[in-house]
């Protein structure tokens, strides 16, 4: 049994687009705080296993839902008649997604509040994904668009592990809507205001992840990590404040925290290819063995090109850019990071 | 072979006062820049290991000092000439050692500039230790009194683990002095204007890492241990603030760069307390089983006392600050941290 946190009385109807670890565990928590969620997924095998098995085990291994939650293979059904809308699909999926929300909302005729858990920028526009959602979704269809991001693994969120988390919208009173349904005693929710520098960190973290599991192939030791997290953090967040982003945020759970967990995890996947790096295998070989996306790749890509277009300086992404684009090896880069001229720590 | 950084080009004689594990490494760094280095020890054995098995066993296992490198047990003649005072004793004792270094210094009529790396605040007055440096050494016998802090490990320096630290002072010309002294290929120094957020950094990141090891002695996960250090540093932060610190600082080398290096890592004495606490042992036997002073302890009693004076809300150090004084058990402490109202993450 949950505790009742003082503040928090709100139940809404709320569709939950994506049932990976992290779109359902949040639909457990929404469903556990009272409220009626309708969770969909693409896939009718996994929507079946949900509704009958009440597991997800693709995504998350020994971990049973509650019987009352149910899911659902229809985005038309799963937005019937609600309040908030949390997209949770990958972040190069959000716009077509959103293309159909949009017409289904104009049909029905309702107008939700409209949430998103995705990490990323969208490739080639390099937009955040709350950008995305506005240009996606005419505002007649919706009210404003919000992001729940921080340090948050979905398997310490299962174990009711303490979790922090921020929800950012330009509109606090949608952040504090917001913080009212996710709100409970082991998801303690704060609000900000700083929806870019939410966004920005959430996105860019991976980089710090991938260098963090180089330095650890390599052997070197925690004075390393801690001064490429902390200096990994200054440089993300300068370029978030040439977005206009506040410089706090990248101190709070969606920068700093989120960037703790990523980057000192060894779950984490950027964090291991970055690990395999530090050991001397080639890049086209970690990939391929992983046989999965390593989001720091790209994002260091996004993050060079926008650092460079912006005059901002970021030595420690041009340093994994160019690692990671066989132009030095790592120890070429780290010898360059050091030997710099000095620097003043802030601004 | 040190490679030369741009724009570090002089050499000065510097007297470094204490031969700890990072007094002792300190000086190492200085000697290897090309400095003439006065290394000063209280105690006349430890200096005879040093200049003759040019060890310094008691610290610092496994590593030979260069033999060009000399220790001192007399005071004056460490002082001889100096362009530059390092003062790494213990906190409690920094106030005892100024004073006689202050009545040196009016002898010898020298005017050296002024440094230290000592983490921790005061017994008692609560204050900075460069504020009883300032107190107790004439403004006619110094220049201006700068601080070195960060995340530095002194075994990691001994290996040439890569490692960034902060030098702050109110005055950047002594902060940039100090850089050039400091800064070669494996230690890379930033400056910072703000002596006191850094200060406080250095004191206070203690209680975050007692609050650590207590989290992982609980069995909680990544998720409760990144919001701990980002909740907890915030909270440092607010009460630095109150004290005209610069927010900023906080998110810096010597504010979350140290914490995660002390609050992640089983070798801190803090967090091993913590951890014993987690695992439901009682303080005092903790105290007296490890047989050494935990320094968390005491800065909680300092932060939480400095906290009610000043109006500041700290959460979390008045959670441990309560366990410590047996006044609640750690779970309830958590669930009353987790269940407080809704918060904003800024200000």
């Amino acid at each position: 049994m949950i505790t009742k946190i003082k503040g928090v009385t709100m139940t809404e109807k709320i569709a939950v687009l994506g049932a990976g670890s992290w779109g359902s565990m949040l639909a457990y928590i929404l469903h556990q705080n009272g409220n009626d969620v309708h969770l969909y997924a693409r896939n009718p095998e996994q929507v079946k296993e949900f509704n009958t098995q009440h597991t997800n085990s693709h995504y998350l291994k020994d971990f049973t839902f509650p019987e009352s939650m149910k899911a659902t293979d229809s985005l038309k059904d799963a937005l019937d008649g609600v309040d908030d809308v949390l997209f949770i699909v990958p972040s190069q999926a959000t716009r077509s997604v959103a293309k159909v929300v949009n017409q289904i909302l104009a049909k029905k005729r309702i107008k939700p509040y409209i949430i998103h858990g995705s990490k990323g920028l969208e490739k080639g526009t390099f937009d955040r994904i709350s950008t995305v959602l506005e240009e996606e979704i005419n505002p007649e269809n919706r009210k404003t668009v919000s992001v729940i991001s921080g340090p948050s693994q979905a398997e310490g969120v299962a174990k009711h592990d303490p979790t922090l988390i921020t929800v950012a919208s330009e509109d606090m009173r949608s952040a504090e809507h917001f913080q009212k349904l996710f709100m409970n005693d082991y998801f303690r929710v704060y609000t900000n205001n700083d929806i870019i520098g939410v966004e920005f960190g959430g996105a860019l973290k991976n980089i710090i992840a991938l260098g963090a599991g180089t330095l650890y192939g390599l052997e070197y030791g925690d004075n390393a990590k801690a001064a490429l997290i902390t200096r990994g953090v200054a440089e993300i967040s300068r370029l978030g404040v040439s977005f206009g982003a506040n410089p706090l945020t990248f101190t709070g759970l969606s920068g700093m925290g989120d960037v703790i967990v990523t980057a000192t995890s060894k779950d984490s996947r950027n964090w291991r290819a970055g690990y395999q790096l530090g050991k001397g295998k080639k890049l086209d070989e970690i990939v391929s063995d992983m046989g999965m996306v390593i989001e720091g790749i790209a994002t260091s890509e996004a993050a060079y090109d926008l650092a460079k277009t912006r005059g901002v300086e970021m030595p420690i992404t041009n340093a994994i850019h160019s690692v990671l684009n066989n132009e030095e090896t790592v120890k070429d880069a780290i010898t360059k990071l050091m030997t710099r001229e000095g620097r003043s720590e802030i601004g």
